[in-house]
């Protein structure tokens, strides 16, 4: 009632300035009301932002069920690091420290294993690393006099704070020890400095450096046994789905533009989104490399084992955005105003179709072979049948002038345009190039596109080569053969894999 | 001494076994020698890994010395915030949460002022709505009783923990709240655990918070006042040297292919990276997103005032990749074995070099109006140019088809193996369209890339036109009126700006 007064004062006051300076005259309930209104439209605005929040959230839980899986496991774990306080001989065993278990849990616990497992090893190494030191700097400190401690151990803070965020900077470290170098910095300022005013220091940092490892240790449990998520099988999934993705858009493209006769058609909305498929492609870079970054953390899984080439799948990856851009550009090009006649289209209608087709279908092939781990029996045919039909495109290309000057561009001569009497050409009837160059643009971007799916094929042999897929049963023996010259480069890959790992 | 004894004991044994096995005698002294010379391989190797290393560090840091002054920052900031611990009185003030400003440094002080503020803003909210939630979650449990209390504590961890790390996934709160949601689960989750344990509960919130608003205030001051890296200049300057790389890519990409004779020339290195440019523009993405999101948090600097359009330059940034995609494809296209016969390409030479350069012109006049931020005066003039140069090469591409039955064609007989007389020209000698193919192709790629230079172009006038861009002394009033009719998008755009801010 009180609130309600004050508004209604406020509003007597604004109308008596508003009396003095226009002398209108306006009814005293109006504008309380107008107040009222105003607040309650706000309330009704705030309502829908959040319910459209809710909505949003609510589409993005039904959507992918294993995020609010993953929101679940960090309740779990934090509600079982919390036994720490709760429990008297836990308390007791680690006392304030358990702090740290909670803010490791908080803190590092990821949606993917390898996340959780690369923040973990990160955390503890960078922990151990820099206590480590900053116990040494303290014990220095310390035997050179009370005056001298501060400017020693400020001097080594300052000097090893800066050279660990200059090593952020550098791409290596960047990638992999982003975490523990800043976990680097924090404990090793944290623990030197305490040590001025702390007495039992070695103290601190065992508790520190043990429920730093509970945490970690939950963290990394609770993410693997309970529903994990795997950043490899995530990786191989993000590439198969833009396989997928890009086999329909070129399909779909190639489709509209000979089947509909021309982009003007009109499209819906679930076939508009099929055709931007190529998009995810080309935007899904980063993602890729932080996947098979974190994947490389990760133990055995699955049919993955320790060694797998993830960084392979970056590559398949690079191949296929580059692919993406040439169905970008062919998009531009069927988007374009200057269409083809439709005489000239039907020409190579058929057998850019079936390129396009074909190319389709060789992606879905690498992405069936990518999902099943299995080399694919039928991988050399489909490739042989698209490369087959892009010659048969080039040839038809090279027929594609003499439509020019046929005198009747009826639809039985377009096929069989071979029988054109000769005489009716001459020169002065040369044909206008302007107009096909729409088509044979696309069919020219059509025959780059098949020789990057091509880039494609060739990345994903090399991963099923250095992975070791099995050869699915109908397979000739020859391909065993070929996987042999692969060994030496395989073991070196493996190597190269080991180094990375932390030690 | 003991160690190599170990060694040799082991290497007698190892001896025998061969011994036994294949009865070879080797001399004794070898085998410890090439332990030796095993030991000094491996810390030769190390040393050159450390030696690549610190090189690799030098020229990070000759190549951008804002990265070593960052560093310098950090180790400023940090040790004047260490002097809570050194100062009897500061000491004092706060006891142990001291290091809570420490971490605070540590954590939030980043490379840009906008990425800094952008962290320290999510924290201190965080912090304060988590500290605020746990104390009332607190007071509750408190008075439910001492068996009670663990329970109701618990289960307000894990639902509100949960919940904050489901709202992580949400787009709208990734890009911004990320870090805020992290430390509201981590704040709340200890405040209201070590409810448990601690009396003064109070007094340890209160003083987080205070610790926690130094440890801030100090990284904001330090970062704005010491050499400070605006996020918004970083995209500026990111934006516009991307252009610059696009038009040099596209000029030597298409120099290259007329003027040199076919892609088969030997590069020098420095002019394969110029030509590689536009995989810069391709792999961006993410950076100048992120860019654009710290630089909405930065204050008015320099001449980039509040409400600046910062989301424009990723429209800008699209539209630049749109055109890098044509050139990728363009590149492939040049870069096929198919080659068109010289003659031919000398007919469009010229012009496809006139747009080619046009276009880059234009890209680069953009540069300079975006680095300026003045509009350009002569801006509508080169756009014509190009436009004119590309109504030039469709004419010329129109008279392409009659080079085939011209008496040009004699050279072409010289290189190629087509010994035919003009005046036996019948229909079966119709010239080979497939000859062709690659240039049209490319000058249709080129037109194409033309369009999306002007997308560009259209791109920055929404800039200029939103941030109210000056205009250059000579440049005629028309464009003002322009710019009023953008205004009221502009002032939506600032509206939606400020909606992001954080309240």
């Amino acid at each position: 009632m009180a609130a309600k007064k004050e508004v209604t004062n406020g509003v007597e006051w604004r109308i008596k300035v508003a009396d003095d300076s226009s002398e209108i005259l306006v009814p005293e309930a109006k504008p309380a009301r107008d107040v009222l209104l105003g607040l309650m439209f706000f309330i009704e605005g705030l309502a829908m932002k959040v319910w459209k929040f809710l909505q949003q959230a609510w589409e993005l839980g039904v959507d992918d069920p294993r995020k609010v899986v993953h929101c679940l496991k960090v309740g779990v774990a934090l509600t079982a690091v919390s036994l720490f306080y709760y429990m008297r001989p836990l308390y007791d065993g680690v006392g304030g420290s358990s702090m740290w278990a909670i803010m490791t849990v908080v803190v590092v616990f990821e949606n993917t294993v390898g996340a959780t497992l690369s923040k973990s090893l990160n955390r503890v190494c960078g922990t151990f690393l820099a206590g480590f030191l900053a116990l040494g700097v303290h014990w220095i400190a310390n035997q050179s006099g009370e005056t001298f401690e501060p400017v020693i151990v400020g001097a080594a803070v300052f000097l090893l704070a800066s050279a660990a965020t200059f090593s952020r900077f550098i791409p290596s470290v960047k990638v992999r020890f982003d975490y523990g170098a800043m976990i680097f910095i924090l404990t090793f300022s944290l623990v030197s400095v305490s040590g001025y005013r702390v007495d039992k220091l070695l103290d601190m940092a065992h508790q520190r450096l043990s429920t730093i490892i509970i945490g970690t240790s939950l963290c990394i449990t609770v993410s693997m046994l309970v529903c994990p998520i795997w950043a490899g099988q995530e990786l191989r999934s993000l590439i198969t789905r833009n396989m997928d993705k890009l086999a329909d858009s070129l399909e779909g493209c190639v489709n509209e533009y000979f089947q509909e006769g021309g982009s003007l058609v009109e499209r819906n909305k679930e076939c508009q989104k099929k055709l931007q498929g190529y998009k995810c492609v080309l935007s899904s870079k980063a993602t890729e490399e932080s996947m098979a970054n974190f994947a490389q953390w990760e133990p055995a899984h699955g049919r993955f084992n320790f060694g797998h080439p993830w960084k392979q799948y970056i590559k398949i990856g690079a191949s296929m955005r580059s692919c993406a851009c040439c169905i970008e550009a062919l998009n531009g090009c069927i988007n374009s105003e200057n269409q083809a006649p439709e005489e000239f289209k039907k020409h190579i209608s058929n057998i850019s179709l079936k390129v396009s087709s074909n190319s389709s279908s060789v992606i879905r092939e690498l992405a069936t072979t990518a999902k099943s781990m299995k080399k694919s029996s039928n991988m050399h045919c489909v490739v042989g049948e698209m490369n087959s039909a892009v010659e048969e495109l080039r040839a038809n290309l090279k027929s594609l002038p003499s439509l020019f000057n046929s005198p009747l561009m009826s639809e039985v001569e377009i096929h069989e345009n071979k029988k054109i009497e000769p005489a009716s050409r001459t020169m002065e009837t040369m044909p206008d190039l302007l107009e096909i160059i729409p088509l044979v643009t696309s069919a020219s971007l059509l025959i780059e596109i098949a020789t990057r799916v091509n880039g494609i094929v060739d990345a994903v042999e090399e991963l099923a080569d250095l992975a070791e897929f099995e050869t699915a049963s109908n397979e000739k023996s020859t391909k065993n053969e070929l996987s042999n010259h692969f060994l030496p480069d395989q073991q070196k890959d493996n190597e190269t894999t080991k180094d990375f790992q932390p030690v």
